[in-house]
Formats: C-alpha cells, sequence, structure tokens
C-alpha cells in the first residue's frame, strides 16, 4: 500500500489571501458603488521593457527554421544567459564563473527545490514575519524550525545573537513583507555567525533591484566570506516584471562545502536529474534584460514603482506613521494606527478609504499591529488611496 | 553544522553519453575524414510547427502592453490550456477535468518532483532496462528500489506476477529505451494489481503521440480502473518539438486516494508551493499545439520521424535482426547480431560504418547485448546510415 508524505499534513492553509479577498467581496456586494483600490497587489503590472519582447520574438522566430531551431539547451541554463549574470554582478564587484549560476524559472522554484540536497536533521532558522514558501517547505521535510523575532526593536532586521542555533538561515533583503534591507555590517555579522558555526545562509535577493541607497548590498556575495557559507536566489520577476514570464537564478558558490561536499556539485545532480532547463525564448528575454539597453528600460520601471512608493511614504510622514521598506523596496511596512490589530486596520481601511492591503499578522506572530502597502499599482491609484488614508486619519 | 543529503552519495554517476561522446571525439581524431551520422541522438530537430510560433511571437507581443500584460499565473496553468488538453483527451475517449490537469515545465520535472508527496517507505518497482530518472530521482529519497527484468522473452514489456510486491510502479509506454508499447490488455494487467495491492502506477506517456496502431493506448486512462491508481505524465517534448521550448502536463485523478489522502490535492499543496507556473508566451505556443491546425502541423512532424523509423526498420528486416519499437516509437531497440556485446557493437559500428548509436547496457543490465537507434534525424542521414550498415553487415 503506497504511503504519503506524512509531513504534509502538518501544514497549515494559508488563509491570508483567501480571507483578504472574502472581506473584499462582501464590502463590494454591499458597496457597490463605492470603488476600491488594491495596494495589497504583490505582483507587477507594467508590461515588459521593449527589448525584452523583441528578444523573445526573435527567439520564437529562431524556432520556426530547422537551422536556428533549439532543442535541449543545458539544465542550467545557456551559457548567454550565464554569462550576462556574470557581468550584471561584476558591476557590483562580485565576481563569479559561470558555472556557479544556475538558471531557472523562478526563485520560488529553487527555494523550495534546494531542500533536496540537505538532510532532513538540519535545523532552520526563519525571521518572523516571513514569505510563507521558507516555512512550508521545511515543513515538508520534517525539519526542526525555530523562529527569529523580526520587530521594531531590530529594525525588522534580526541578528545572530550568542544563543542562537542554526543549520540552515534565511535572509530576505530587501525583505518580503518589511521591505527592510540588511547593512552589509549586519549581514558580515551573520556570514560570520554561519562561517563559525557551519550553517549555510539560504539568501534571497528577488528584491535587489529595488535598492537605491548605493552603501546597501544588493548581493549577500559582497561580503568577504559569504563565498563559504551562502547560496543566494534571485529572480527576473521584480527586476524585469518576470512574474508571467518565469525566470530565476540561483548562485552556488564552489568554496560552499558543508559535510564534505560541495554544494554547487550537489545541486547540479539535482537539477540535471529532475530540471531540463528553461525555454529557449524566455532565456534569450532574460539575456536582453541585461544589456545596456535592457538596463535602462527594465530601470524605469522600477523608477515608476520606486516613485509610487514615495507617493505612500510621504503620507506616512505627514501623517507621523511609523514605517519601513519603501526606498529601496516595492513594500512599505507600517505600524497600525493608534494601536490597532492588523485585521482591525484592514477592515478600517476597507470600509473608510476603501483602500485594500496586507495584515502584517497574515506573515507571521510579529507582524501583528503591522500592515503591508505595496509600490506595484499605477501613480493615479497610489495618489488617490493614500489622499483618502490622510483624509480618514487626520479626522481621527 | 550543516547536513547534506547522504542518499546523493549512493548515485552513480551516468556515464553513458559522456563515454559515447569520448569514443567518438577519440575515433574523429584519428579518422579525420570520415563522416559520422548519429543515430543516437534523444532530441527532435524538426523546427515548431507554425501556428505555435505564432502563438508565442502574439503572447510575446501580449506582455508589451499593460491592457494585455500578464503577471502571475495559476501555478497550475493557465485554464485556456488545461481546457485544451482536456479536449486532447477527449479524443482518446478519456474524460478529464481541468482541475486534474497541472501545466509544469516538463515531464521530467514532475516526475522527479511528484516523489515529493510520497512516503520514503514506499517499495519502487522500476523496469529494467529503464530511463535513469526514475532510479536517480528514489535514490535521492533513499527508497527501497526492485527491478522488473524486460527482455526479449516478455517483449521487453514486463506484467505483474504472484510474487510482484511494490507501492510505487514505474511504467513507459512507449518505451524509452525500447519503443516497446503496452496493449490495453496487458496495461489492465498492471491497473488490476495496483488497484487490488493499493500501489500508485507512475505512468510516462511522453511518447504517446508516435502511436500509429489504433488499438494501442496513448493513455492509462484508456483503461478501465485506472483513474484509482494512476498518476499520468506528458509532455509537449515529442509531441510538438518542445523539447527547448519547456512544457508538459501531470494528469492526477480525484479518485487517486492512498493513505487516507486524495493525491490531487498534494500534488496541487506541492506545485503551489514549490512551483509558479510555465511562462504564459510557452503556455500560449502549447494551446496552439491542441488546435486543429495545430495538431496537423505537429502530426507531419511525426510522420517524417515514422519514416525515418521505417527506413531504419526496414533496413533491419533485411538482414533478420530481432528489433523491437519503431512503428508506434521514435526508438528501435535491437538485437546485436552475431552474439555482439552492446559496447561491442557500438565499436563495430562506429569503425566500419562511422554510425554512432546507443549501446544497450547503458539503460540497465538486461540491455547488454541489445542497442537503441533513434528516427530523430534527417531523412538522408537515416538512409544513409542503414546503407552502411547493410553493407557492413551483409559482409560479415
Amino acid at each position: 500500500m503506497t504511503s504519503i508524505n506524512k509531513n504534509y499534513l502538518n501544514l497549515k492553509q494559508n488563509y491570508l489571501f483567501y480571507e483578504i479577498g472574502q472581506r473584499v467581496k462582501n464590502f463590494s456586494e454591499k458597496n457597490p458603488d463605492k470603488k476600491i483600490i488594491r495596494l495589497g497587489i504583490g505582483d507587477v503590472t507594467l508590461p515588459l521593457a521593449p527589448v525584452v519582447v523583441e528578444a523573445m520574438k526573435k527567439a520564437a522566430g529562431d524556432m520556426a527554421d530547422a537551422a536556428t531551431f533549439k532543442g535541449y539547451g543545458p539544465e542550467q541554463g545557456y551559457e548567454f544567459l550565464k554569462d550576462a549574470i556574470v557581468g550584471y554582478y561584476a558591476g557590483c564587484g562580485v565576481a563569479l564563473e559561470a558555472d556557479e549560476i544556475f538558471v531557472s524559472d523562478g526563485a520560488k522554484s529553487d527555494i523550495g527545490n534546494i531542500l533536496d540536497i540537505f538532510g532532513e536533521d538540519n535545523k532552520v532558522l526563519i525571521p518572523d514575519p516571513v514569505y510563507p514558501v521558507y516555512m512550508d517547505t521545511n515543513i515538508m521535510d520534517g525539519r526542526d524550525i525555530t523562529l527569529i523575532d523580526s520587530n521594531m526593536e531590530n529594525g525588522f532586521l534580526p541578528l545572530p545573537g550568542k544563543d542562537t542555533r542554526a543549520d540552515l538561515i534565511y535572509l530576505c533583503s530587501p525583505n518580503n513583507p518589511t521591505g527592510a534591507v540588511y547593512s552589509a555590517e549586519q549581514l558580515k555579522q551573520w556570514v560570520d555567525f554561519a562561517n563559525s558555526s557551519g550553517a549555510v545562509i539560504l539568501f534571497d535577493a528577488a528584491y535587489e533591484a529595488f535598492i537605491s541607497d548605493k552603501s546597501l548590498p544588493r548581493s549577500i556575495f559582497e561580503i568577504d566570506g559569504a563565498r563559504s557559507c551562502a547560496v543566494e536566489f534571485c529572480s527576473l520577476s521584480k527586476t524585469a516584471g518576470f512574474t508571467g514570464t518565469r525566470c530565476g537564478y540561483t548562485i552556488v558558490p564552489k568554496e560552499l562545502v558543508r559535510d564534505g561536499a560541495e554544494l554547487n556539485k550537489l545541486w547540479l545532480r539535482r537539477q540535471t536529474t529532475k530540471f531540463n532547463g528553461v525555454s529557449y525564448i524566455v532565456q534569450r528575454g532574460a539575456q536582453a534584460v541585461f544589456t545596456d539597453e535592457g538596463i535602462r528600460q527594465t530601470r524605469e520601471n522600477i523608477d515608476y514603482y520606486r516613485k509610487n512608493a514615495k507617493v505612500i511614504t510621504d503620507a506616512l510622514d505627514r501623517l507621523g506613521i511609523w514605517y519601513c521598506g519603501g526606498l529601496n523596496s516595492p513594500y512599505i511596512w507600517l505600524r497600525c494606527p493608534n494601536g490597532m490589530k492588523s485585521w482591525e486596520f484592514f477592515d478600517f481601511l476597507l470600509r473608510e478609504a476603501n483602500v485594500v492591503g496586507t495584515p502584517g499578522e497574515g506573515f507571521g506572530k510579529c507582524g501583528e499591529g503591522f500592515f503591508r502597502l505595496t509600490s506595484f499599482s499605477d501613480r493615479a491609484s497610489a495618489e488617490e488611496a493614500m489622499a483618502r488614508i490622510e483624509a480618514i486619519l487626520k479626522n481621527n
């Protein structure tokens, strides 16, 4: 008789976005005349850069002719794309070899699949609040998980202490959901901790392109010592609007050895066995992102979102509401005013301003009393939403 | 200290294609004037169908405009593609619901990833010779594997016997590497075995589009009772030349319950947690495959390969060499003539006819003494290769 993976029974349903949808639906049905503005959206809305679209059309054309047709490509990605990524990192002062880069269909896949190469006995450390995938993928393997509090006291940037014990450490910077970004000095504390304890840092850099402060690290490999303790996941989803186009990459340095094994070789074996590479067409689009023109065009989109973030944070500044994120992140994480709890503020905003955001409590217990707004809307919606929020909170 | 997944240390390097490459390289260097023909290739060579290319160009264009831009899609695939697949199966008399279909980047990914939802204590049954991914993915999880002999006596179509014990059963029909295809009566024996013992059949239908004999099942769901015991993996790689474009799908019927759990729900949870869906552009291309014009155009390509297969099997018939496959499969699996072993025949063909094939022994011990040729070349190469082989074997 076939048995299932019993760890799946320990997964909780994530009701966050379902519950948001239900409350918005109920409100809309009762108030059909109200125009609801959504600042809870975690997905890009601007179209792909023209150079990316043209590169993909041309690549589709390559597939129409036997002379330029592409069959199976390397599971790890084409050299043309890996070389482009090497060049992109060189721009941050990070030297990589092409075979330290593994192209994939997105960071979410890799963040889940990387656990294949690790033992189930590893102790896992995850900040709270958190992107739910870190937690759920480890529950699926039955690993022992410890949460580390991320809160106002530590600026939503927890650091290792003398009691910290962990084998696998998840860090996300710029953070989802808080938008907080580690400084080089802070990341160095985690790198030193991992190197001295033999832990591995799983570093999620999906939002790196939103960093505008040049003193902040965009890659963990900007930190001395990271090559012997860290794996980095990145994605073109937010960098270049690829959420529906699907391309990301994972960097596993050759110096990263644990338990007598090179993790680069283990991951290569995993990917060549359970993956067949990313569509040639998509890889050509991704390559275009890293050209000079591609960087210019995609940065225009990011600047647009960044200005939306400024609309939001300027309003919060005028209201005197505490927040982090926004400047170097598409997310703005604010303290609910007047001591409201997350869902209380959600209902208040929906009812009084017809604005939808995301209750922080949905990302973990330390998110209670906080709220996430995002900059992925159009400008007019961000302006109108914040004008409404200012109006109701000034009168409050 | 981080630990690795120790099961990875039990994986053997698969030297098959590396060793072939080395022997061909050595021969070429010593014989630069010889024109080598490759009939070992397991990849398509004809370009994509025009309707598919046009659909992808149009979809790339959709991504250039905010009004038609697509961000995150459903992890399980767009309804437009799942509905097209439902229609394709209806053509074989198989009724599916759209939410029994999970679109992915390819069958190889799904065949590897499906093991996530099963316990590590399941006993696995794998035919020998075999596509190496079935074996390696189970070694990575530490499962107990039993091989079932696939040989001339059973026509390379092993059936369950009274001593058969298994929880997870891999079947591949049309088979890679042997090209053998199960009849409905034979598959029914496996379905009955799985239903009575509580096992699950993992059915790899990647080569279904090559079946020309209308009495042979193209899906395991053509067999009564399969919905309560089977998962089917399929791919557009060989159906429509998508090896470099990347799209496949997995079917998990709702009746499939084991250990108290609906496998459809477990797989949905796995995919929504560790996967973010296939590129919108690729899904539009895949949708075009299932239109009337798409089926007509892709079947033209398959007919081309099928005629190559006939060139090969006609020559083998004239030589009186035993083989299976070819008629309903891109693979031709032949017994090495004159009692030669697999690698002996490989060297003989390379040296005397300058033709490259694949030694059967590379797919498992029961492959010893056999050899795989494929139909994925151009016509002229297939004709020239078989003329050379006939010449050397007639004189032998």
